[in-house]
This record gives C-alpha cells, structure tokens and sequence, in this order.
C-alpha cells in the first residue's frame, strides 16, 4: 500500500457506532457495539416510509412521501444520543439516486441528521450488502447474494469476505408495482409482463454471472424474508427452510387466485408488505428461473449491517477506498511515482494549513486520494484530460465511495490545472463546502510544485494562513527549479483570486528578484 | 483480425489521391498519382490563411479569417477536377478545434468542397504527422518526430512505420506570437516568457519519451524549416545540414539583435514566416533544451504525406481503424463475443435496406465498429452505461477517426438502447444526416436480437423499407426465444415513430398471435 497515512484512531471494543439506510421500500435503524471485533447489534429499527412510492413519473419525489422520511428521520435520531457521529453513516439508495430533486429532502434531512445522507451507488449497495450478508451468515462457499430492493435489486457473487461481481438492476418491488400491478389486480398477464420486464434486466447479466458460477444462493429484503415465510407456513419451502422455484411458482398460482392486493391474507406478510408482494414475487420468479436457481436461503443481515463492518475496516485502515483507488490507477496505467510525489507533497501543505482552515481528517483523506487520481484522465486523452478525470470519477463504479464523495473527487479533477473560472466556485461550494474549495487550492499547489515531473529536491514549501482568505507561500532558493517554480507560483495569484483567496508569494532569500537571466536554460 | 469485411476497392496503379490540410497557419494542398504502390506528388500548393490569428480571445474565428480560408479553398477546388471525391480527404487541425463557432465554416467550406472537413484530434494529427514522415524518410531508427505548428506541436516516437507514443501540446507560432510577441518587439524578456510557456507543456511529457527513448531527431513544418534555412545559410548547421541547438541559441540572439519582427531580413525566412518566427524559434528552444535535443533534421513529408498514406492502408483493408477499435475493445475489456454477434446481425440488417436508405461503405463500416463497441461503457459503470460509451467514443483518442467519426459513433452509442427521445433526432441528424439516423435504428434492432445474450440461433430475421420512413420486419417462429424477441420488438415501435419511422413487426407463421402463456417460463 503506497498510502499509507492512518487518519482514524481505530474503534475500541465495547464502543457503539450505528447506520441508517434509507431504503426506497423503508429505512433502517441499527445501532451496535463491538464486542471483540464483532457487531453486535443492540437496537434495530425499521419503518415503511415508502419513498419510491412517492416518486412521480418525472421521479419528482412528492411532499409528502419527503415528510414521511423526515418524521422518520426524526425519531431514529432519538436513538442515536449514544453514538458519537464520526461511528454513524447514513446510507441512501435507489429511490434517492433517482429522484430530481433529491438535494430538498437531503438538505432537510442533514439539518436534522448528526452525519450527512451519502447516496451510493448500485455496484456499492451491493458490495456493502455483501459484506453485510458474508459476516451474518459466514461460509466459505462460492455464494450468490441478492436482495430485492424497492428500486433496485442487487447480485453479487461473493467468496469468504470478497466480493467477486458486484451488480444492481433497475427493478424492485416498489417499481414493478407500480408498473405492473398499479390497479391493485393480480392477474396472469400482470405477472407475465411483470416478469418479461425483469427477465430483461437479468439477461444482461446472466453470461458473467453463469460464467464464475456459484455453489449456493443466500437472498435478503423483505421481500425475499416474506417469500420465505409464506412457503414455510404452506409447507412449500425445503427441510432448510429454503425458498425452492417450485414454491414460487404455486405463490404465484396462488396470489392470481386471490386476484386481488386487497385481499392478500398470508401469514409472514405484514399489513404494508401486501400492495408490493406481488412484484416482489414475480421479480424473485423471473431472477430464479434466468439465473437457474433452485433453492435460496435468507439471510437477516444486509445494507445495515455491511455498512457498519465497512466502518469497522476503514477505522482499522483496511479501507476499501484505498483499494479502489489504487485498482484505478492500474486500470487507467497512471504514472504512480508523479502521483505519489503530488500526494507526498499536497499532505505536506494540507499539514500546515488544516487547523486555521478548520479541515478535517476526512478532508485529509479525499486529498490524499484525489492526488493519487488526478492525472487517471490521460488514459482518454491528453487534452483536457482533467475534465476525462472528473468524469471517471463521478461516474465509474469505485468501491467504498458514497456519490458524493465521487463529485466532490470530480470537483478536485476539474480544478487541479488550467484557468480557474469564477462561477465554478459556487458548484464546488455547493458539493463540499469551504472545505473543498481549499482542498481544490492546496491540490493546485501540488500539482504546480511537480510540474517538472523531475527528481530533484523541491524547495522548502511553507504555506501559512495569514487572515481570513489570505494564503502565503514561502519559498527558498535551493533548487534548479526555483525560478520556474516562482514564476509558476506567480500566475497562481490570479487564479486563486477568482476564487477569493489572496495568495502571496514570498521568496524565503531576501535577495533580489531573480533576473530573467537567471532561468537555467 | 475479427472485422473482416473489405468495403472498399484498393486504389489501383496510376490512380490519383489528394489531402488538403487545413492548417492554423497555412493551408496545403497534394495530389498525388499512385506509382507502384508509392504516392508521388503532382501537385503541391500552400497559402498562407494565418486561420489561428484570426481567433480573438474566446476562440471565435473571425469573418475575415473565414473569407480567407474560403477564398483558399476555392483555388484548391479549382485543381481537384481529375480526382474523385472517394480518395480525396480534407483535415483540419488545431485552428479549428478550437474555434468555437467552427462549424459555421465548416458548413461553408463543405458547400465548395468535394470531401466535407474532418477536423482531427491531437494525437491522431501526430500519428498523420509520423506515417508522412516516414513514408518520406524512411529509416529503421527509433526517431522523435516533432511538427511545430501554428496552434499545437506534435510529438512522435516511432520505429519503421509504427508510432510508439504520440502527443499534441498547445504551443505553435501564431498562438505563441499573439501571447509573447504581440507588439513586435523581439526582446529577451519575451523570449524567455515565451521558453518558460513552452517548458512547461512539454515537461508534461518528457518523462514518458525519455524513458521510450530515440536515435535521432526528425523534424517537419514550416518553422523547422525556416530555421534549417537560416542555419544552413550563416553556416551554423552541421554539415549534414541538421539544425543544432547551438545554432538556435545563435538565430535567438540573433533576432533579439534585430528587435523588431519588421526588420527581419534573413535567407530563407519568407515574407509572411517573418511575424511567426520569433515565437517558432522559442518552441524549438525549449522543447530541444527539455527534451536534451542536439540535432534535428528536417522531413518534407508530413500530415498531407500522412493522409494519403493512410487512405493507400484503408483502400488496401489495413485500416488502423480496425486496429484503434480491437484496442478500446480489450482495454475497457469488453465481451468480444457478444460485439461479434451485433456486428453480424446489424451487418444482415444493413445489407438488407441499405439500397433503399441510400447507405455507404462508410456508413458501413461505421456501424460495424460502433457495434464492436457499443458495450465499453460498461467497463465504468453498469447504469446508463451507453452514455459512458457515448463518452469513451467522443473524447478518447482514437487513432484513424476523426473528431466527426468519434461523434458520429458516439451517436450511435447514445441511442442504442432505453428509450429514443425525440429531441436526439434533431442532434443526430445535424452531426450525421439522415443516414446516421438510420445506422442508429439499425444497430437498435440489432442489440436487441442480442438481447439474451445466448449462443441460440436467432429467428430469421427479414428487414424491408417499404415506404419513405416505414419498415417492416419479419421474423420466422424458429426459436426459443421467439415469443421474447417478438415482444421486444414491439416495444421498439413506439421508440421509433418518435425518430418519424414507423416499424410494423410481422410474424412470419401466420398463426394465431402467441398467447402470454407461451413465455417459455
């Protein structure tokens, strides 16, 4: 590992630390302690606020259903007195990576939240879910893991603690209901077409899944959990309790013969599971039969309980974030030796600078990644390669990073070379605060220092924060690049003014400006 | 190779071929005869337009910049008579990728002009730039080739005829005489402005060229040229009448001894070199002095040499288009054998109405590669992941396309899937007509026949064009899949008439339509 800066203690046995996942079917409270290195869970609580039920055609999220969530919201933060907030991770999924207007609700919410809402992707749902799902039910066999979301449902194909194929499909029981089952009947041609459209998602994926293959097949969610208890109380699941295709096939004969949402009274369905059983079951059919999957054992632990063994590892510095930085950096060939001198160099700044700038230890860490990264771009192309750099980053599917903490690494891309333009600074405010403005300053000054690419000793660099949006960068006269650096340096006092910040540029020798002259060529 | 349809005839013996070259500072013309499978030019023409100096500070080309480069190519159409538009190519390089309202001249320009403008991208100028050079000096050294341009200078390693590394920096004549020598004056001051601003382009690629390494130094363009001209005539070249950088240390002096751009009065600068100059020689400094450059000699041959060449490889099928799209392929990992199945259904597809929709071998071959390729996006991310193909196409560097290649695929990337939006037809039919509209429809209907992803054999499918914008498409009930593929393709009847195309899909067996309980579930 090239990085190797330890930014959290590691969190103490007995110590509480607690996730909250924002579903798009219900959100879920669990709070645990760590008892010898396990988590053992000691509140968990769940509630149906049907988010994605709320999302209009133009997946605009409606007042109302952004209410339910907050109220929601208000009474799992009731519980949380006892977990200090740096332990807490509030995780959203599908019915907010969708919505429009997503920001609203999470700005309401992160006024109310101890620690900000981190919407993740598909592929990260389902690494966290994984993880989730290999540490309640350990094996070591070759497993497929899936879980029936509300708006998504995800597969992976996993080993001992590794994931090895990480997938999330746009279908869930929310959406299919919505869809296929909008007028409360329960028909054969429903389930028909209800399966058509999520056998169509799953053929996507159906060639590389079979290809690595599997031994056994474990599912969570709800949906999967309500299956499970209506074959157990008809006798239609296996001596293990497992959810067999065969018994999938007679609920579904079953729930057409009921006919209607309504009237659906089976045991092991709650009150609010009925309007979404439906799909979920056509779903869970049409997975199974595409996949050639027989049997499916449940399992309790899921999104939650994955997010808080995530914690646990980047606490104890197996962050899975460094791991993906660095299959990045191989994938795209990066120049790791540029990279590891700009992240040597943007710590050493960081450093000086942290306290007065009131940054932070995750501050730390997202510049400590973003130099490694900067220059991924390249592998597209040459020009403008920053902005290929910020695309890769908000976009590709990168283990362990929440969506915003990929935009505000696609922010640092963007502005880490080239011109600084005045109306970038208010998006870059708006996606990590002040704190990322600096952090796009400091990582300029790096980048500036390396420009030369060359192995010489750079001059001394002494960043001072003088005054409120008054930067002072000292340097002394020991390197053949002095005067390039200089100069370079020079032209930086444009750019940062832009963005507010007066930088000024001391040379540490007292002597006099260096002639033109004196530029070693 | 996995692409294997020649569609082209290979230009035979005693044929002629042209390039026009539209540079940042001069426009050239060649036509050539084919003797013996080498191009021997008849014609050559330059005129010096000075496009790049007509670009004000936002990059927006000026009228009378236009009207000269209007007024050019006109003369050059008045030569073009003896050769047909299929071997003529025209490209455009820095100038008019950065113009922003290049398009209004292109439209122009392509009213006069047999062939329509391809502007070209850095990196595949360079390779252009590299082919010329060794087709006309060829040499089985390991050579650095460097092309001093009005706008960009292109760097290239290379071995025989293959370049091994290229690169294109935003330096040239016209852009760095409007930033350091504006006001005439050629001062040391400006000099060294003018050396530090190159410096620092090229130190961004010294690493990776040091460590490939060369034997010698070859150098095209007008700049280098002047400057072999005045070497060799004050007796400052070597006597293989290299340039040396002493010798440019000298010319610097030199002109800085003159002061004044007017009074430039040197053997071998011509009249209009004379404004340029200053600023061409401070490139060439620093890019020998970065690069440890002790002699360079200068090549005739270079990107109209290339251009033709090239077009002798695509006649001949040795299209390094074929070559680039196998590269992208592996590097984002693509499914190879699901490519190979879209290529050859989009290909029966094509074959079937490509009379009717008046389609090219271009427009063929287009199709072809944007099926091999429609998957890499996935390489980022599973969710929209044809917009991320949209993107590697559109920004990558591609050796053999052009910019207007790379939007065109990318188009076809875009629409490949999910829902057609009617606001896209106005955007695809503006970067490639009708034609690129219907390539889209095309390799839709050809993903999904692929849609199971299954080594089954497809229905047959019967493709016609029955009106003006209304298509027909049969297929045979001969497969398991039958009732799936039948449905989807109902779906995309809808997706189409929103691109003004009404589909009808017919069943071959005139049967009874499938009832739903036929889904082989």
């Amino acid at each position: 590992m090239p990085i190797d800066y330890l930014t959290n203690p590691p969190i103490g046995d007995d110590e509480m630390m607690a996730a909250i996942d924002i579903g798009s079917n219900s959100f879920h409270l669990a709070i645990a302690r760590l008892d010898h290195g396990e988590v053992r869970k000691v509140v968990s609580m769940s509630e149906k606020v049907q988010l994605a039920a709320g999302l209009d055609e133009n997946n605009i999220l409606s007042a109302a259903a952004e209410q339910r969530g907050l109220d929601c919201l208000s009474r799992f933060v009731a519980r949380l007195d006892s977990v200090p907030p740096e332990r807490i991770r509030v995780v959203a999924t599908n019915a907010l990576r969708q919505a429009k207007n997503a920001n609203d609700f999470i700005s309401r919410a992160n006024k109310i939240l101890p620690k900000p809402i981190e919407i993740i992707a598909g592929r990260e749902e389902a690494r966290l879910i994984y993880l989730g799902v290999s540490h309640t039910n350990e094996s070591s066999d070759k497993r497929l893991v899936m879980d029936i979301g509300g708006g998504s449902t995800e597969f992976i194909i996993g080993q001992n603690f590794d994931p090895l194929l990480t997938e999330s499909l746009q279908m869930g029981c929310v959406s299919f209901t919505q869809k296929f089952f909008a007028d409360g009947l329960i028909t054969k041609e429903a389930f028909n077409s209800a399966i058509s459209g999520a056998r169509k998602e799953v053929l996507a994926i159906n060639g590389r899944y079979q290809k690595t293959g599997w031994s056994s097949v474990v599912g969570s969610s709800g949906t999967i959990k309500a299956v499970r208890n209506v074959l157990v109380s008809k006798g239609w699941a296996d001596e293990q309790e497992r959810i067999t295709y065969k018994g999938v096939k007679k609920l579904e004969k079953l729930l057409i013969k009921i006919g209607n949402i309504d009237d659906i009274e089976l045991e092991g369905v709650k009150e609010h599971r009925k309007a979404v059983f439906p799909a979920g079951v056509a779903v869970l059919r049409a997975v199974m039969k595409v996949l050639g999957v027989e049997t499916i054992t449940y399992s309790d632990g899921a999104l939650r309980e994955g997010v808080m063994y995530d914690m646990l590892g980047r606490f104890a510095s197996e962050d899975v974030r460094d791991r993906s930085v660095l299959a990045l950096i191989k994938r795209y060939s990066g120049d790791k030796k540029q990279a590891k001198q700009v992240v040597k160099t943007s710590r050493h700044l960081f450093e000086q600078v942290k306290d007065k700038l009131a940054l932070s230890n995750d501050d730390c860490d997202l510049l400590r990644r973003a130099a490694f990264l900067h220059e991924i771009g390249l592998a597209i192309s040459h020009s403008s390669y920053h902005k290929h750099s910020a695309y890769l980053l908000e976009y590709s599917d990168i283990p362990g990073f929440s969506q915003v903490d990929q935009k505000r690494m696609a922010q640092l891309m963007l502005n880490h070379r080239r011109k600084l333009k005045a109306d970038m600074l208010e998006q870059t405010c708006q996606i990590g605060g002040d704190q990322l403005v600096y952090l796009c300053l400091l990582l300029r000054l790096a980048v500036l220092a390396h420009h030369s690419r060359s192995d010489y000793a750079l001059p001394e660099l002494e960043l001072k924060v003088v005054a409120e949006n008054s930067w002072q960068i000292t340097l002394a006269d020991s390197s053949e690049h002095y005067a390039f650096l200089l100069a370079d340096l020079r032209t930086e006092i444009d750019q940062f003014a832009k963005w507010g910040v007066q930088l000024s540029v001391i040379e540490a020798q007292e002597a006099e400006t260096p002639k033109v002259e004196q530029l070693p060529l």
